[in-house]
């Protein structure tokens, strides 16, 4: 039995440990927290799912959990890829670690005009900010995925008419050079571009013609998705190294098509 | 090929149906939204889980999905259980509907302070608001899952020291006489006072030592968590009818205890 | 502190409860556990989620969950709608109860052959076993959920060519007549049949031509879908209630067309 | 309209593609499928989660999809570490590519004899076999997840009784010589010895009080059981490179405590 006043709790986390293993990444996981994410249209109110890991010396035998939760309740304005490193720099403080990783990831939603009735509506994006940092070097993440149609040019091309499409979850990560301010709509307006068509929230007739006729005409493969992709972040000065993925709900299986490719941005 | 311009789309979920069979519901699943939500600590912005759907006619052949999202995007005030009974009116005078089902799920954030240290942090839960109209009425139904602790009876009897404990979600669904305003506040507090212990997001070590002793000194079997909210649930004059279960994932084991009750209100 | 040896230990759960309260559900869930399912092409094994309760009396305290698992450890046979209400009779001797819920569900293989170049593949299906059993009578409820292909009529009648078409689940759960032995396949066929068009899980190009037309050429709204299966489930002879559900996971959208109905069958 | 017979079906992924971008993966994900993995008690029939892709040239406009899915329906034998990099080789042939990644997760099952009673129950564990194939090398890593309990050591030392504990989730990914057969039971001893103590799928009363004892005989945070799993893993003749994490799925907070570490084993 143990019998402490509150002040004279003993510390036992800050305790020594004896086994010189460092650890990479200790924290809280799985944290559903409110945030406002920074988009093109504005600040948008949002619920994330948060991780916050610092790196712990092989001497100490824990970190302090509790200060993870703390820093994050007193995250007051709108995060964006900038504010991510600030984030970052303050966990580094607060927990005395001279390593990280935090992420944020969230669905955001963009006002969006039907492609002919132009009626507004709101589409929903997951999107997460990532921050590594490591040697003395805070890298951030900016990642999106984006909801789109794809039309099979096999399927197409083989058949007399019609052709079978699916929605299909294109994904991007783009590692930004130091200190670039990148909001998620970049990538998002990346990602459609290079779908066979976008998706919107709310479409009348004449928008479904629209979007019918319009994936019709512009058949691709998954790997014509994430190749389309690719080029542009290739070219984005912004970006220091990419991950693209698009995985294809097929609607003639019950699997998915999915390709995936990484590689070096106009940052490098 | 059809060649039609936009003004002479044909309205094709309009045309007659044959076979006879009305539809009890049908409409958008799926739907993620951001919605504010009232609670007792003010509104909460929050992202929802949208289902909307109406009773569909034996002789239409389809309904209006776009409706739907029209609607969604036009609510403008906090929700609660009145707001949902009338947006339930709305949608069936939208689409000429005489029965219908709407559920808003979605988490929500209250603010709590530790019970030892005072500090205060947020704590989340799920909670949704449900609507279903059917002969000419409408019923609502105000559901939260809170997490707790559980700390097991038996474990503490037979064992020489500690006893297994472990998160609980009890999940209450209260259907509320007409009119009736309840916010989930309630609910959750019925919740955390039949459990072990109740949670917090944040706790420093004095609290961390009065959450171990309080559930210790508590201990309360899945049944007995059950058994104590509907005692409360039975005598609530707001509720017609109630079902309330707990989903204990057992520390010891890899599978969870369960534990599910129905029962009227005081209201029935 | 406590003290027993083993013989000793007392049976807190079978101590007497006074709150008067009997709880129409509690044992286990989230069992995950290898079974097999009987289907028309023989045995399937595979690894199903459990559900396992009873009835507890108001008196009883708790119930004994090692019970549950240990019976479950002895199914020996393939189980079919059968052999689970045999399982709900052995369950309330065991667990001495007059009242109990349980569900097994799992995915089932079918070999199909593709439809043109006739080569064989597995196909995946939901499938769910379930029996109650309350005031002395065991009900059993077959349920399925088969992916298809559904091709939207509205956006082929508007559109100079193609269709937007996509993935949905059609779901059905057809409470049987007592004793009765219906396999998977039965209801699988409904839900296909019903379908724009089925799935494979293996296409070569001749087959990819093949259900890319049959799908235009058999354009179903989610409405359809519902209405097609119910019509011949209310003509069942073996069926007394039934559930239908598709949700089709819209390729123009972030979010499904969903429709349900229920209704009597033949033997109501 | 496209009329060709099925011999004549053009094959459109063959086509060339002057984008001038290879590929690292592409191919079929979110397939189920059964399969047969070993384990020291001899073959275990489960549902994997299947992962299969190939690098694809920069001059090829598409892989053949079916492909994947024809080589995963002749899979015959039960598969373990030595067994996956032969179907890495069978793929690479098939698809006529000269790099791919395949990931082959699922459950698998092991009897336990409980602590004092003996009698004998079924344990879940997750597990996984990958294979990659790049620069003419094929690495194969073999996971584990093991659920297990863990017991703070912070709670037990500042409460008068008790401690709070909850299931947590080890996972171990060890990336093996070439060659090398491990199978999983190694791995999940490695991880259940780590914990305050391991799960049994049936416990009766005398084991539920070992059970509870041992874990609080035994309290260990987050970090301790990943430094204790790494220290084995880093002796390990037949591994590489590892990776392992915990995550607590704390009773008291409604998030998880999380610690990953990553390191090489003897046979880097």
């Amino acid at each position: 039995m143990n019998a402490f006043t509150p002040t004279e709790l003993p510390d036992v986390q800050a305790s020594p440990d004896r086994r010189g293993q460092p650890i990479q990444r200790v924290g809280v996981r799985g944290v559903t927290h409110p945030v406002t994410l920074l988009t093109e249209q504005g600040p948008c109110p949002t619920v994330a799912e948060v991780e916050m890991y610092v790196a712990l010396p092989a001497e100490q035998k824990g970190t302090h959990m509790s200060r993870f939760v703390a820093l994050l309740q007193d995250v007051r304005h709108p995060l964006d890829t900038v504010g991510v490193s600030a984030l970052m720099s303050d966990m580094l403080t607060l927990l005395e670690a001279d390593g990280g990783y935090l992420s944020i990831a969230a669905p955001v939603f963009l006002t969006k005009q039907a492609p002919v009735s132009g009626i507004p509506s709101l589409m929903d994006y997951r999107m997460a900010l990532r921050a590594e940092h490591v040697s003395g070097r805070t890298t951030v993440t900016l990642s999106i995925t984006a909801p789109v149609t794809s039309l099979c040019p096999c399927s197409k091309t083989i058949s007399r008419y019609g052709a079978h499409n699916q929605r299909s979850h294109i994904t991007i990560a783009a590692t930004l050079a130091d200190g670039v301010r990148m909001l998620p709509d970049d990538l998002i307006r990346i990602a459609e571009n290079a779908a066979s068509c976008e998706l919107w929230g709310l479409l009348k007739r004449a928008d479904e013609k629209f979007v019918t006729e319009r994936a019709y005409e512009n058949p691709k493969f998954v790997e014509d998705l994430v190749r389309d992709v690719a080029a542009r972040l290739a070219d984005d000065p912004r970006v220091r190294r990419y991950e693209v993925s698009s995985e294809n709900f097929e609607s003639i299986h019950n699997h998915s098509a999915y390709a995936w490719m990484d590689g070096a941005g106009a940052a490098a």
